[in-house]
């Protein structure tokens, strides 16, 4: 039914007859002549209808927008002066010969040209018009150029695309499962996967050594901007590979695919210990287009007078952290209230401030509401130590070390855009060392999973210290945003039990939970160790979309719901009754649909 | 931490040293030299510990089955008497110079060596050892290829990868659906998608144009030996493509994968009609590499006084069909009545029978119990119809034409299986102009599904003819085997609507459940058709796999069940209550693991 797509006729065509399909964008008569815009998803041609073709001139003149239509015409040069360099066949135009129309369409319910005016709501409801708009188009053709280049690259690399269930059974990691009622076994129910990381180690326990898939995972959240309760995971596991190869690996198909699909070469990626991140960044992933630092001057203010400083500062869990920002002596007493309530989202009790009016001018040159606590001593090597300059402010974070580095990494990030500080286009990273466990309510808990390995310790060592243990893990870190996180797996049975023991797991749960895998790891399971992106987040931030859902055909609500599709909805009672379950809370309808 | 995969090591490779990781497929000490066969992903190869070199060697004699080990040696050719022409490594073998074990191995729970002695319970509850045995890691590295080779085939031709929600609405297509009870919607319920189908037409309204998905589907049903829960299907739809250009696409795609993974040509597929399929294979996906027919022959026997023929003979809906087996007048009074049996199964009252001892000798030649029925001249023209030779039998269904067909096309199947009648190895068709609807019940079902336009009518003309209208739409079938279907789709609100309604769909009932549908068909919906393969058979075929469960990594029982992780099972109560759901019927714990 087509000759070319529409978004793909050129200079190269004039002369040629074309047959188009697509949808009117836009059609406008101007002065006795039809002027059409087309749109098909390669992109749009001007399609032009003359009087002189009077059965066809009719026709034309009675498109309205989103007709679908089939054109026949002659490409030709436009006219120097009506050339539109903004649009990709703007050198040429289509004089139309013959126009069918195949499918009318009623007035669009939304706006296409002004989508900004839909709301949310709308645009999920009629999504298959929301995905019209060219934006909404071009970022899934890139998202399935993505997931295309992903798979050419881990093909070649001998890795396998093996399946793995999507009815499985309930795993602990963290967030709720999704439950599906099995109809055979009344009563009992599986468990969508939160990710397909057991499955992924039995594989190489199976010996297949390169595994990946591109796979949906589900988490039955309390929805944030930035997730959906399904979302899609590049998996990836091999056997018999150190953390350095897998990054180097994993790393490569990555910089492979900004050169391949932006043009952009990220360079090697520097690693960074996770001390290092928290300690200079206040974050596990920094963003390091951000020139701003945290800096420790704890040392420097043990004997202040000043509680809120010298509590932190003599505290073995405290910190006192910097950061110093250029041209931030201008600052307003309200605009620094403004940061001190920031801040106090992140559980930070104040922020204290320095403003640097002249360097050179001694304690007169500073202006400090803590001024009177310091000594000239103390300020002078404060000053030194976050080598401040005129015109700068210093922000002080004082308390717990994770409140100083949740609170000064988050200040640190929105001074970062606020003084339109951000350096550079792309700025990956690798975060690597991270702490085995972190403690919370008296217990530990594992900083990546159950199954990740320690570093260097064995099964004793780790007992007996677990909170100095490292991880044999790493973070895969984009301009602030993880796009991928891994980690060696624990091989040996005993190591997998110690940390079992160590999260506060009874050996009866371990049984009943992951007894398969303990099982598993006495039949020459190999060393493997693997990593997992997050494809919606990767090609959110490589297409510059703002929302999760502009990158997703057809995303939930954040309320979990389908406008579209009206799910979920009520089940028909017989089924119900053969699976055994009965409905005790229902929200009304109306509820629902509000 | 290895130089070559040990199934890659070759004549090449004599005199290289090597390190291979891998399983300790069978280890033997034979006179003082230890014979290891070291196992991967990729192969065996043979490795053989000198007592020269005693620490080593004392580690290659402590080896057991299925130790992980780490193997470094020379590769040297195998002398002449010892090559195994059987092993793709057999020509060479590798003297080890140093031996690691990285993990042990307890005495397996199954048998490695002679797997048919393990149950599919065993086989199933232990997945990661019987994934092992190199004909499993077989099939699915085969199955990663298959999807490798059709994602290739089908970027390269403009499709794109979409993905579409696996939380979504029930659709109504003949299954029970799966359903995932909602959280922040109680009483609410999202269903598994028995196929992405109304998603993949909206992408077609969105202008996609090309669409494909290697996904899984769902169906809550009582299983069969090759049916799962979850299955996977490669999943096509095109806009702008007549049902002759998706035919030759997606030829030329399995035509591709044939030559590519199997080096078997296929050819260019014959195309039969719905109809010409039933009276001569009595099956709606026949298997051509049997050379039996089904041959009418009701128009010989209208008027005989046998009621058996003449009944179905002279009914509308009655047919007579004849299969006539070379050589088959050898069988046995006995085995004719298993063959009685056989067709009943199929709702066949009986199956009269005709031998051929002497096609020369007249009523003579002919033994036949229904002889005393027929006169000589109708006896002759049944011969005559078949092309009766001396030696055959010919078998008789007569019913209405679908128990015909049913009854005649299985027991065609049989005979061809009994009397090793099979010519070829591959045998493709397609099949086509299926009727839109069949009746049951005193009501019409749609053949496909609601969704399938019909060939040339208008909605008109539909609703007054639904029995004699014909659907564009086509199904692959090889060797028996339904590899994939599909149709061109309606685009028109009022065709669409129609459907609908001869389905007995009421107005309120098309609103719930399709309102969103027939609301998406107002806008300048495309012309678009599309197919969807399954992989999983089409695995099993190109491997010669005889179950389902042996193409995938980790399938359920024919209960639905997961023996390795004991899926499904019993839920959080503090979950069920946040889902306001609660157990009416449990299974008690005994009768599930059962």
């Amino acid at each position: 039914m087509r000759s070319h797509y529409c978004g793909d006729v050129n200079q190269s065509h004039v002369g040629q007859e074309v047959t188009l399909v697509g949808w009117v964008n836009r059609s406008r008569d101007l002065g006795g002549v039809v002027f059409l815009d087309l749109r098909d998803r390669e992109g749009l041609v001007q399609v032009v209808y003359d009087p002189d073709l009077p059965e066809v001139f009719d026709v034309a003149s009675s498109l309205r927008s989103e007709f679908c239509v089939q054109v026949k015409g002659v490409v030709r040069a436009r006219p120097d002066s009506q050339v539109n360099a903004h649009m990709r066949t703007g050198e040429i135009e289509v004089l139309g010969k013959a126009l069918t129309i195949i499918n009318a369409s009623e007035p669009l319910p939304l706006s296409m040209d002004n989508f900004q005016n839909n709301s949310e709501e709308q645009r999920l409801k009629y999504r298959y018009l929301d995905l019209r708009r060219p934006e909404m188009t071009q970022r899934l053709i890139f998202r399935s150029k993505v997931t295309s280049a992903v798979r050419r690259y881990l093909d070649s690399n001998g890795f396998l695309d093996i399946e793995t269930p999507i009815l499985t059974k309930a795993t602990p990691e963290g967030a709720r499962d999704y439950l599906v009622p099995s109809r055979t076994y009344k009563g009992h129910f599986f468990a969508l996967p939160q990710s397909p990381q057991l499955f992924k180690q039995l594989l190489m326990m199976s010996g297949f050594d390169r595994y990946y898939q591109i796979v949906k995972c589900f988490r039955d959240e309390d929805l944030r901007a930035d997730r959906q309760p399904e979302f899609t995971q590049i998996d990836i596991e091999t056997s018999f590979m150190t953390s350095e190869q897998v990054m180097a690996k994993t790393e490569e198909m990555v910089r492979g695919l900004f050169q391949e699909l932006l043009d952009v070469d990220l360079g090697e990626f520097p690693k960074m210990t996770w001390d290092e991140a928290m300690r200079r960044f206040g974050s596990d992933k920094p963003d390091l287009r951000n020139p701003l630092e945290l800096v420790d001057v704890a040392d420097l203010v043990k004997d202040v007078e000043f509680a809120v400083f010298k509590g932190p500062a003599n505290d073995a869990e405290g910190r006192v952290a910097a950061i110093k920002v250029p041209n931030g002596a201008t600052l307003s007493r309200k605009q620094i209230d403004e940061y001190t309530k920031y801040v106090g989202i992140y559980g930070a009790k104040g922020l204290a401030w320095m403003k640097v009016n002249d360097i050179d001018a001694g304690l007169d040159g500073i202006q400090s509401p803590v001024l009177k606590f310091l000594n000239e001593e103390i300020v002078s090597s404060i000053l030194a130590r976050v080598e401040a300059k005129t015109g700068e402010i210093i922000l002080f974070g004082a308390d717990k070390a994770n409140v100083v580095a949740e609170a000064m990494g988050a200040l640190r990030l929105k001074l970062g855009q606020d003084f339109e500080l951000l350096q550079g286009e792309w700025k990956p990273l690798w975060v690597v060392d991270f702490p085995m466990f972190e403690k919370a309510d008296g217990r530990w808990y594992a900083v990546h999973h159950p199954f990740t390995a320690p570093s260097t310790v064995t099964a004793e060592e780790l007992a007996a210290n677990p909170g100095t243990a490292v991880s044999d893990a790493y973070d895969m870190v984009l301009n602030g945003v993880e796009l991928g996180g891994g980690s060696v797996r624990i091989h040996k049975q005993d190591m997998q039990a110690t940390v079992f023991k160590i999260l506060g797991i009874s050996d009866e749960e371990a049984q009943e939970k992951f007894g398969f895998l303990l099982e598993a790891l006495r039949y020459g399971t190999p060393p493997h160790a693997g990593l997992a992106f997050g494809l919606d987040r990767m090609v959110m931030l490589m297409t510059g979309a703002t929302s999760i859902r502009d990158v997703m055909a057809f995303p939930k609500t954040t309320t979990a719901a389908c406008p579209l599709t009206d799910a979920p909805s009520l089940a028909n009672p017989q089924q119900l009754v053969e699976l055994g379950i009965d409905v005790t809370k229902a929200e009304k309808a109306a509820e629902k649909s509000e």
